[in-house]
């Protein structure tokens, strides 16, 4: 067994559950920090850890071209080489490929794309992209996709849907072939110390015995019936968890929410089910509610480098001048070690003197809001408060 | 009482002791990481306690011009704004005025130079100096000195310390007459714990009953005779410690002990006795084995900011490719969290991806290489170790 997912709790829509990778259980519903290329930008893996990550993201994409995917592999793969024990998934490369390279040829057999870094010239195809990620080792691995742009035309739409849904299954027959490649049997020299996730036990399934999990990927634009459609196809095929990709490129927010609820309709309900690429926290705890188990965002990261922090009384933007001689925390109601030392000048000084420490500090604090918001989601679920758990939560402003 | 200092051992010239502070005891000789702008560049204060900082230096020339003084003194001083609890020490801005200030002009009232942030025309005077120094509220505040050139003649090494000795006799009067207005009695809205130095008491002088210290500064360049009339002039003026500028300018390094050795018999040996700006790890070995009390520099940060590691092998580059397989510790008998989590292979990955933790981790590495070292000659000079401490913590090839 590779994965197992139980549902041990609901509230309306809304399921709570626990996750059992090869390397670490995780609770759902779960936010996932990006960490594209083997690091979550500006923070070490200890604070991670103590911000209660259970499972963090990798870049396909980003991975294969450095320090690529041999010497991922010869380190024990992600978790070897980034010094990381609990779990992690990689996306498939696919949406990088596309919203990366201007250049890019798209045949059947896959895509022909330059390298952002050196202009050199690539090809993945969905069985060289299971090929890095198998390399790579992350518990959980993505079917190679296609993304569309937005807006785009219904021929196009369904075009593309059609393809994702054939490479998902050339991704599945790779993967079924290739799947004990994993570089899991590889110790890493460093017997780093683990802590388990705060609130959590430390239940993990055993890597000797088990293999990656390849979730498959829903498409099919902003068309309710090709999403119907994408998602009939994808559990065809068959997959012990489904993504919905290809939202949060461009389109208005109502339009994401009801193509992510009409697409769970369709989705099975004892398989994880997981939003790429989501969202501001008011959003994270919208899906939540609707019954989404992973999600996934760059944006409390990239954030936090232009100085813009979620906190319980709204967004700060660090770098105005009002904050200056502001003696305050940064969030009043925040425990994280940046709320608890720090105050906004200090904060707002670090910011205003291009200060690395800036954004290490700012990074600690979004991921702390946004881990700390998903953790009372599961807190209200497990309560069963759905009705209420979205005005107590998000009780302020829209952002 | 501002400070008190008891030298406890010694072994040969060197001696071992302890300097109460209004925040903090301090085992010496002390190694003083450098907080040019109110941050150790990437390193969050509650890790800096981990390693064992006891004492950090601020810059009063950058934090003069950002976030400006009247800014720190309403936050309650550099302790305040920084959220740190154990010893400051700030520089007088002198060195800073004449190492990034070409169009600076001096007169015996002070120096007139421009910001190198936006060209703005501002005035140091020891006066100016020493207020700044005290709104900022550091431990221990230095004297306005003037730095020369090296090399330089001896005309004008002359001049430029019999300037020094007024300026320290203007230093004291000022802050004599003004030390009561330190911003100690500001206290912080943010109660942040504060966990003890390891392996030494918390003990302090109360800051509600003491005031700053002053340290006078010690010039005359490269001439012996000169920095013995500079050392009696100052001694002479009366101050609770001794600093001694003008050195790693340039000059050679046997020149740079030569200087410091020279020096140091005209010093009290009852009074700490500190070098600026020095230096290698094996530099401050040697300088603490002649009888320094304190040093500081920036070359554990700034070397770490471009891959240059010091460990127990010697020094490392770790963006060689010879590194991007390596699975080792960066250095096996380090016991820091760098050394103890993450690969060669990831630190190199890291600094060559441009990753902002390849700052974060290596500097890190460095200060606890810088504190660990200085840990040990305190502990060799306690068991009367002087002839082999040198020998035993330094045999490796020089850097």
């Amino acid at each position: 067994m590779s994965i197992s997912f139980h549902i041990d709790s609901s509230s309306g829509q809304a399921r709570g559950g626990r996750l059992l990778t090869p390397h670490a259980e995780i609770e759902t519903p779960v936010f996932m920090p990006v960490g594209t290329v083997g690091s979550v930008k500006g923070v070490p893996q200890d604070i991670l850890e103590d911000l209660g990550a259970q499972i963090i993201l990798g870049n396909t994409y980003h991975l294969y071209l450095r320090p690529g995917v041999a010497t991922v592999r010869k380190l024990g793969g992600l978790h070897g080489f980034m010094a990381w024990r609990r779990a992690i998934l990689t996306d498939s490369g696919g949406f990088q490929v596309f919203s990366l390279n201007e250049l890019r040829k798209v045949t059947e057999e896959g895509v022909t794309f330059r390298s952002h870094l050196d202009g050199s010239s690539h090809f993945f195809s969905p069985e060289s992209a299971m090929e890095a990620q198998i390399g790579l080792g992350a518990d959980i691995i993505m079917a190679f996709d296609e993304c569309t742009e937005y807006p785009v035309d219904r021929a196009r739409m369904r075009a593309s849907m059609e393809m994702t849904a054939r490479w998902a299954a050339r991704s599945k027959k790779y993967f079924e072939e290739h799947k004990r490649e994993v570089p899991w049997g590889e110790v890493s020299s460093l017997q780093f110390p683990v802590s388990g996730p705060k609130g959590s036990g430390n239940q993990k399934l055993e890597t000797g015995n088990s293999t990656q999990s390849l979730f498959g990927i829903i498409q099919g634009g902003m068309d309710r019936e090709l999403r119907k459609e994408s998602a009939e196809r994808t559990i065809e095929i068959g997959f012990p968890g489904y993504a919905i990709g290809g939202l949060s490129v461009g389109e208005p927010r109502e339009l994401t929410r009801e193509i992510i609820e009409s697409t769970l309709e369709h989705l099975p309900k004892d398989k994880p089910r997981y939003v790429m690429g989501v969202g501001t926290p008011d959003e994270i705890v919208e899906y939540a509610g609707l019954g989404v188990d992973m999600m996934d965002c760059v944006l409390p990261t990239r954030a936090a480098r232009h100085g813009l922090l979620f906190t319980s009384e709204g967004k700060v933007s660090i770098k105005q001048a009002r904050y200056a001689q502001d003696s305050g925390p940064l969030d009043p109601k925040c425990g994280c070690r940046v709320c608890q030392r720090y105050s906004r000048a200090y904060l707002r000084h670090l910011y205003a003197s291009n200060e690395v420490l800036a954004q290490v500090l700012n990074t600690i604090h979004n991921l702390s809001f946004y881990l700390d918001t998903m953790r009372r989601v599961r807190h209200s679920i497990s309560l069963g408060e759905e009705s209420r758990f979205l005005a107590s939560l998000w009780s302020r402003p829209k952002s």
